[in-house]
């Protein structure tokens, strides 16, 4: 086991593994008829994507000891329910571009995107069950993987509550992130703990470095929103601005806003449910005025720090080091 | 085994199971949190319904020799997943009422019921994993339940296609029945027999036995839509003609209409997709000078000989008798 690895090892790992997983989403979804349903399909997974989740099924069945492949099958499962998650959400928020290209709802019709979405659970859990089914711990991927379905509409549930809600705080925000967002990350890495049989031990290790690492990913969403570049986002800069998204940088905001003008801005973009395109470079430079971006970023390095703090349990192996190095990858993205 | 049994014995073991499966439903859904996600759920069951499903379930695990309540939870769970075909069917329809109720997307709002559609089919996997995963047969009803799910999505696709088609011809409108209708009972009745752990002859059977009865119910859906008692159906009549539908009665009475003033009418019916309410009884005048109504009868009852005569193969015991008697309860409802 080679210890003393480099980024360039972990990189040329994490391609591989995301060539496969490429591969297999290809396979899967080409050519297969009704056309109307899976093409929409195809087409979505051609406008690529990082695949951190199913990345972090295979690392985390190799740093349990065992063969990163065998878990390419329920990784991509998991891939796969991520993206019905996308499809769905991108209705109900009414988002016109995802990864650069126009949503299924947008390009096709609401219709086909409500069932596009329901199939990809279908197919996804027809790979759990074929790939996982003569495992040890069938029973438990199945499980973790259900609850990843439950919780994420759960999530998602919550998240359009807050729409509603005139005030949301801090604790509501991360309850809901958790839900959304990070608890798909945390299955993802217990199904590979799983797939990899690993100790009771090192599977809450997996989930509790996955579920801060998903907490981490969402509060940086919330930054990139407003900071990333147009070009390397791959949708609007501001969407959830304009969408009256109740992220961490406006509930930060909110806490923080002392003066008339910043609480004039706020309460505007509450009370319209968000802002016009034209006041999102305001809103911007409110945030930096009152160290909302730096506040944001110390929270994304603390939720990392506890990332890594859990691995301590687990072998120290190169796929062990590789989920370290993950946090990093996560820390330093641009979109 | 009492085998000599009248109707009114079958219909109060319908009953009986009717009552269980309500009451587990309620169970389910009510009080849960968040809210805004489960509580048209809640609402959804409470509007009743007729649990054909889970009561071909537990009748299925019943005639291969086994104790109907095993198969309680499991029916359950193909009851929720039905229902979730028919919150998002009825959002692609628009469809304003369901069991004299106002849909959840009408009560609520599109996003509530593309996510209470979504949460339900997670909870359904939930029951089927917790219920069964001890069960010799857990990987066979795992699998069935993931088809009925891909089939049902893939025959709702088919639907939708048919809009943009110019002509449906009879055998791809029953491919279509097939896959979103019939399936689903189809698999209700093998995941029975999976729980009662039935010989692969009697699974078969059992299989065979729903097929027919499933493309008989549908048969008998487009039928009712034009010939029920808007007081008994739970929604609009005509609602399918209105919404432009190829469904049997259209796509008989298009292979036979050769007058004038029928090629005029149906004619109309394609090139509007749909027709204005006013139009409906002209429709179904038609359809009765074509006897078309009469056509989809015998149709109707061919399938469900074809049932019947699938039962030889099971134990002569009450619960086998209890399925020929369901073909009668179908051909006779009235709703």
């Amino acid at each position: 086991m080679q210890i003393s690895s480099t980024a360039s090892d972990f990189k040329q790992t994490f391609d591989e593994f995301h060539s496969q997983i490429e591969e297999t989403l290809h396979s899967l979804f080409t050519s297969r008829l009704p056309d109307s349903l899976y093409h929409p399909i195809a087409y979505l997974f051609e406008g690529g994507g990082k695949r951190l989740r199913p990345i972090l099924t295979m690392v985390s069945a190799g740093a349990v000891g065992n063969n990163p492949d065998d878990a390419l099958q329920c990784g991509t499962a998991m891939e796969i329910l991520h993206n019905f998650t996308l499809v769905h959400d991108d209705i109900m928020d009414k988002s016109p571009i995802r990864r650069g290209r126009e949503t299924i709802h947008k390009r096709w019709n609401e219709s086909t995107a409500i069932l596009s979405g329901d199939v990809m659970i279908g197919v996804a859990y027809n790979i759990i069950i074929s790939s996982s089914r003569l495992l040890p711990k069938f029973d438990d991927i199945l499980t973790a993987f259900t609850h990843g379905l439950v919780e994420v509409c759960e999530g998602q549930a919550m998240d359009l509550d807050f729409q509603h809600q005139t005030t949301v705080i801090m604790n509501e925000y991360i309850d809901m992130i958790e839900h959304k967002t990070a608890r798909l990350l945390e299955m993802s890495a217990a199904i590979g703990g799983l797939v990899g049989n690993g100790t009771i031990e090192q599977n809450e290790a997996l989930k509790k470095f996955a579920l801060h690492l998903g907490i981490a990913f969402q509060i940086q969403d919330d930054i990139l929103d407003l900071t990333a570049q147009q070009h390397e986002l791959g949708k609007f800069i501001g969407q959830d601005i304009v969408e009256g998204k109740k992220t961490y940088l406006i509930i930060r905001a909110t806490e923080k806003a002392k003066s008339e003008q910043h609480r004039t801005l706020l309460k505007h973009f509450y009370d319209e449910k968000g802002l016009a395109g034209e006041s999102i470079e305001q809103m911007k430079t409110m945030m930096d005025e009152l160290g909302v971006f730096a506040d944001a970023q110390n929270e994304v390095n603390r939720q990392l720090e506890f990332s890594c703090s859990a691995l301590k349990v687990l072998p120290k192996n190169y796929y062990t080091l590789m989920l370290e190095w993950l946090t990093t990858i996560v820390n330093e993205r641009k979109k």
